[in-house]
């Protein structure tokens, strides 16, 4: 293995910054080389409706795997899979993953199973079988809300379902590691939710929850996780790469070391604990620059009004594209004050 | 114009760093937004002799170029573009600059012509003279010795050879500022250069010798240049993207404005003096970490032993591959000791 490479295999857009132009440069910042593979090479993304480019085909992505193996460089000691169009290009690397791990097994490879969002599924249907099958072989997987429900074939609307989803991760799955993070906290969510969880009363009423669900090292895995959490304040508007920009600061902060016995959380809470404060503090850093752009870049979100003017919505998302190489000393951790600390959720499985 | 934008248009590779790989990181430490676009999506650089992927077509550059005009996001105050693989691109992006400066004449644009080096030609013929017509209307061009020879039809020998090549770039293809880098310095030059540009006695022998020749504001363009010029010391070996490093040092540091009147030189040369001492820097972290490897990763460069072991090549290569991760300091600028202030070469002309 190559130390310090992270081969990271997600989409490429020219202007903003959302799958490899969120993840690599974060990663760079806290000192990892990135081999960076582009799946689509778009002008910006799609989120702004009107974009141009081409995504790479399975046989092109085969020829980089390929020729890099020939030299020697598929060596990487991380592994990231994001934004990954189609069912054929995500089995090449499916495949690709399957061999690195065949000869590293201790590879850590973080999965983000793009699927959807808020509802919407936005990959062609025969993409989530493939995800599915890729589940049992990744360290640490990053979906949303929406795609532990797709993946799981479960709606989350209870303890008893968000358990069982869970369950389902780590006991059919094998996943030892499901890190979910901006999470709508409804009401039976917040009632569930032990107090220590909850948002700091100054910090206002609208929060996100995040989870770490950890199998116990050893343990047989139809064992109850390990369950962290932590709720950060909801920052109103809508960003895009936001996931890929946590995804990638947890694999930068996972140390796989089991840390001083004094040391609090586990290995992975204490990497989201990292990406959960860096994320939100960019996030901070963006809206107040979007908030500070000419009034008609800063449109609130309205459909109905953007379909009457598509310019109001691009207008608007590019006021919201993130602050990174703004906030490099949030992303290198000399600009975050305090870390936003994960709490062991003890009761989770009682 | 969005400011402090760069739009960058070059090679992408996914392991080690050329084209925009070794630009982008750079101008993201100097606080620069990049637009990167990739003109080719190879798996490592072709030096290596085995590399996979493919070459974005023209036509797919075009579709990056115009949904960017139609959202409203081709607007950058800078404009670098390196490696373009064939002349079709190549116009393509000649008519995305000369759209941006009818737009925007304020726009600095550096032009590295990437042509050949030492000797070889390493771009198909029909692109040399669309790089031609494209001269007039960059801000700065960074060829290397050998492109100059080729772009100005002039086989440079001697102190005269040389003042011709450089004016025919200012006169003939009215470029206002020439920076050519990496010069070996042979016996004529060392006897042409005055003594407070040679090396420091404690520096070594081997140097090479870069130069800096701009315009004057307003003289006529056949009126002599401003020449400023530094020699460093070799670094022993062969290193790759290191003008494309230096390049998109030298454009991140450029301030257009003509400075205090104290300040010593030009505009142009200060922003080299920037760029030579950190890419100079960065050269010697790369060289220390190659002599650090295992002995069968740092053989010295052998053609003949290459072609009988074709591995021999790459292992060495990939233990010279610019550490720009490793060397974020020097590319902030805080690890980078005295600067290599250019001195003008008062009597280039006499």
């Amino acid at each position: 293995m190559l130390p310090g490479r992270v081969l990271s295999i997600q989409s490429h857009v020219t202007f903003g910054y959302v799958g490899g132009k969120a993840a690599t440069l974060p990663l760079q910042l806290l000192g990892w080389d990135v081999d960076v593979v582009n799946t689509v090479n778009f002008s910006n993304h799609s989120g702004y409706h009107r974009f141009g480019g081409v995504k790479a085909k399975a046989h092109e992505l085969t020829e980089i795997f390929s020729a890099m193996e020939a030299n020697g460089f598929l060596r990487p000691s991380r592994l990231l899979t994001g934004f990954i169009p189609g069912a054929e290009s995500l089995l090449v690397v499916s495949d690709v993953a399957a061999k690195l791990l065949e000869e590293y097994p201790q590879l850590i490879w973080l999965l983000d199973p793009v699927i959807g969002d808020a509802g919407k599924v936005y990959v062609a249907a025969d993409v989530i079988p493939v995800y599915r099958s890729m589940l049992p072989k990744a360290t640490i997987i990053t979906p949303n809300w929406f795609e532990v429900e797709v993946l799981t074939d479960t709606k989350i609307e209870d303890p008893t379902s968000l358990r069982k989803a869970l369950k389902i991760l780590h006991t059919t799955y094998m996943v030892p590691n499901v890190v979910v993070s901006s999470i709508p906290v409804k009401p039976w969510l917040v009632e569930f939710m032990p107090s220590d969880i909850r948002l700091r009363a100054d910090e206002g009423e609208d929060a996100l929850l995040c989870l770490a669900s950890s199998r116990t090292e050893g343990a047989d895995s139809t064992a109850p996780s390990r369950v962290h959490a932590a709720c950060v304040p909801l920052v109103p508007g809508y960003f895009s790469g936001v996931g890929d920009l946590f995804s990638a600061l947890v694999l930068g902060h996972f140390d796989p070391a089991p840390g001083a016995p004094t040391s609090p959380g586990s290995p992975v809470s204490r990497a989201v604990s990292f990406a959960l404060t860096k994320t939100h503090a960019i996030l901070l850093k963006t809206a107040e620059y979007a908030s500070s752009l000419p009034e008609d870049e800063r449109y609130p979100t309205d459909d109905d009004r953007d379909a009457e003017d598509p310019g109001r919505r691009i207008r608007r998302m590019r006021g919201r594209e993130l602050r990174l190489v703004q906030g490099q000393d949030i992303l290198r951790g000399t600009g975050i004050g305090e870390l936003r600390t994960m709490t062991e959720w003890v009761d989770f499985w009682a």
